[in-house]
């Protein structure tokens, strides 16, 4: 439990940079290595190599070596767990919301009561 | 364009304290005034009062204040933001396995060759 408190903690940390935001998104389309991901970024290598950590530690990323090549790719997974977070909260509002509908719609069109017996 | 940009900058930063998530899970369920998100929390007063102004300023969180009372309701608008965000990583994640499948299939399937015309 502590565990994915801490993950999520270091996942919305790693997201929260639209640096690493862009990185997330060209690995989105393909796995890259670290000079590739910073070809097109504005920003220096010694950058991007920290970029990858952060996103390396949040479990975002994985990261391989192979000769002097490290090929990063994305962890869908980790992405998913952000994902679901947001979506239970969104459940439960949601929820929230229906339960106040039907709440308004029993108090502006009450249900017809049923006469009792014996009642004229 | 760029105020988005921003705008995921201060919502994943406002999401990756586990306080602040905490006060975001307890207002899914309903609206909360500034003291009844402190009471269950074992941080003071004063340092609720900083995270509800982090969780404003990323627009995750509404508050109005009616009298002495400041009352906190969650934008679920802005968190759908995130949501999407997310969900557009994994559509292009997924499309790419997704291709990458279909590339195996032919690869280690190959549809057989229809023969030339004039071929014997």
């Amino acid at each position: 439990m502590l565990n994915h408190v801490i993950n999520l903690d270091r996942i919305f940390h790693a997201l929260a940079d639209p640096t690493r935001r862009a990185m997330i998104e060209r690995l989105g389309r393909a796995p890259a290595s670290v000079s590739e991901l910073a070809n097109p970024m504005s920003v220096s290598l010694a950058a991007i190599v920290q970029h990858v950590q952060i996103l390396e530690a949040s479990g975002l990323v994985r990261t391989e070596k192979v000769g002097r090549v490290r090929t990063c790719r994305l962890d869908a997974g980790t992405l998913m767990q952000a994902e679901r977070w947001l979506e239970a909260r969104r459940g439960e509002w949601n929820a929230r919301l229906d339960r106040l509908g039907e709440y308004l719609e029993e108090t502006t069109h009450p249900p017809t009561p049923t006469p009792k017996k014996g009642q004229k």
